[in-house]
């Protein structure tokens, strides 16, 4: 890195029109010592749906807020219900999603823990002895089974790789450390069979805040890691500290703010234990050695922050991290199956790890 | 690229709480026929301080709109004004800027436009032979002079390279083509005296237009094209379609809104052009054969959706293109003398030029 220059700049306050556009010493100014803390009062307004994103991911963000964005469960029986609920409603969908990706499914268990084996049904020869870990998103407690592997097909499918997706164990029955137990279990076992040269982990939002958390664990634990990893738009600050879950509040049409379900997530998966512990949010760890990881986000999305920060962290820690992020997207919506920007952003993924995986 | 799979996903709108967390067959769901167009309704509310920035950079955070953010120029009188406002704003903190910043400035003349041959103290023997070309942010208004030298001193004192920045003319007196004409003067006589692939040429918002906008005309005109260039946070499109536009719209604290002087700006520097004269808006330009990018923004950013649409569009065209965006920064307050996120900003900008630069 570069020597840092000595700082000396005079403070001062005195703000100008544009100041901060052209030469800017004017702003050489943030005096450390003024600190403001006072919040911002942003008025209503209205927020059009952009011209710049394709028709079919326009339908998406013109969406209204999803039912039940602000209800949140009242107790274990509660959460329980939800979970069964986004199982139920994701199940009809899956042959088709199999069909339009085309790739064969099959539910299997590795180190006791149960998973799913993707295969795309033309696996290119330089991919056939690579393989790429799936750990799904949904904070936690949502999406079990076979709904939780929609991700991995998509990886499967556009990107032509195998992809074993795990259905790890999750709150409220069985809050952290379960789901990263399951997680290292199963890497454990993947790597000791398979070449993890040839191997990447990846995952969306929870998916993505556990894919840190498990190079974390295993670099703790002396297990090898993979050549590479891409956690999409990383759940990785639980304590929800990132500027973007106040400035994208009701702009992500997904998430929509943190006082909905999804901050009661986090404290639900953390189940008393500090939300800044490392494992919980790896935005708290070291990401010193570190594979390489490709990060994707969307102007809207609640955690935009996350991303971007958990990008600046991997690249101050000397880390080669790529970051992508999509126009008007909320959170996750690089995820919607036959979108145009979907497909465009697992072919940068699948390309970074083409480039990394031996 | 990967081959695009068949599109046929049963459309349907029905969208589930999260449903795009994780497995999202449910939103496979976005119908293009069924676009929503209304825009969404955005309450008032209040937007804090992130913890997650520095303390240097939570000052300028935290700093109220700049005055006369919302003033527009009645005539070219009143641009002029404020003009000759901003070099004088500016000014009084040359010397402590080129001294903080351990630089020498000089003014000089190229093929007959007025630049600033900038010079760090201790120049390293790898970039003797490198050249860096600036061009200013300001609306194509503000900031004429060694005013508009700042963010060049910053690349030259913090990347510690040689450093051209050009004084080229701007409305209202002298409106579009009139700063890409002199850059390309310039460019073509510097071009001509050096090693292209010993150069790079950036700049910050019009800067950063302008500099895509340069290689566009570079290429039309057969000229060399720089080793490298770095668009940062590029006003890139005038007639302002992008969606941070509107989702950042006040969240910004130096632009503020596209409704305020930037978007009289767009249009007295257009002078009855079409906005969307890929010379003036070079979004709507072609990318191919573009040099290898660095581009720049903050998750607070006006001109965010500008940003990471030139991102995309240049990894469309198959250009290498890398993105950084910092937390919780407005439009380009990486450019904030002595503040740790501005020597990191800049920190990647010099180490991509070092990498691509003969």
């Amino acid at each position: 890195m570069l020597r840092p220059p000595e700082s000396g700049v005079a403070p001062s306050r005195r703000l100008f029109l544009g100041s901060v556009l052209g030469a800017l010493p004017t702003a050489a100014l943030a005096d450390p010592a003024a600190s403001v803390s006072a919040p911002r009062r942003l008025p209503a307004r209205l927020l059009p749906v952009p011209a710049t994103a394709s028709p079919a991911l326009r339908a998406a963000i013109g969406a209204p807020f999803p039912p039940g964005w602000d209800s949140i469960p009242r107790d274990a029986a509660g959460w329980r219900a939800l979970q069964a609920q986004s199982a139920a409603t994701v199940a009809p969908h899956l042959p088709a999603l199999r069909q339009h990706l085309k790739v064969q499914v099959e539910a299997t268990r590795i180190a006791g823990v149960p998973a799913f084996v993707i295969t795309p049904e033309d696996l290119p020869a330089a991919n056939r002895d690579r393989l790429l870990v799936h750990l799904h998103g949904g904070g936690y407690v949502l999406y079990p089974g076979e709904a939780g592997a929609g991700e991995g097909m998509m990886m499967a499918g556009y990107g032509r790789f195998r992809v074993v997706s795990i259905d790890y164990r999750m709150a409220p029955d069985f809050p952290f450390p379960a789901a990263l137990d399951d997680s290292t279990a199963v890497w454990r076992a993947l790597a000791a069979r398979h070449d993890p040269r040839r191997m990447a982990i990846f995952g969306a939002s929870a998916g993505g805040g556990l894919t840190l958390a498990l190079i974390l664990r295993a670099r703790a634990e002396g297990l090898p890691l993979p050549a590479a990893i891409a956690p999409g738009t990383p759940w990785c600050d639980l304590a929800g500290a990132g500027d973007s879950l106040r400035a994208n509040e009701f702009v992500d049409n997904v998430l929509v703010s943190a006082d909905g379900w999804v901050g009661a997530a986090a404290r639900l998966y953390a189940n008393g234990r500090d939300l800044r512990d490392p494992l919980i949010s790896p935005i708290y760890g070291d990401f010193a050695g570190f594979p390489p990881a490709i990060l994707t986000s969307g102007t809207r999305d609640l955690l935009l922050s996350d991303t971007v920060r958990a990008h600046r962290r991997l690249r101050q820690a000397g880390v080669e991290a790529v970051l992508q992020v999509f126009e008007g997207q909320s959170h996750a919506q690089y995820l919607l199956p036959g979108v145009p920007e979907t497909q465009e952003a697992f072919a940068e993924i699948a390309l970074f790890f083409q480039r990394h995986l031996a």
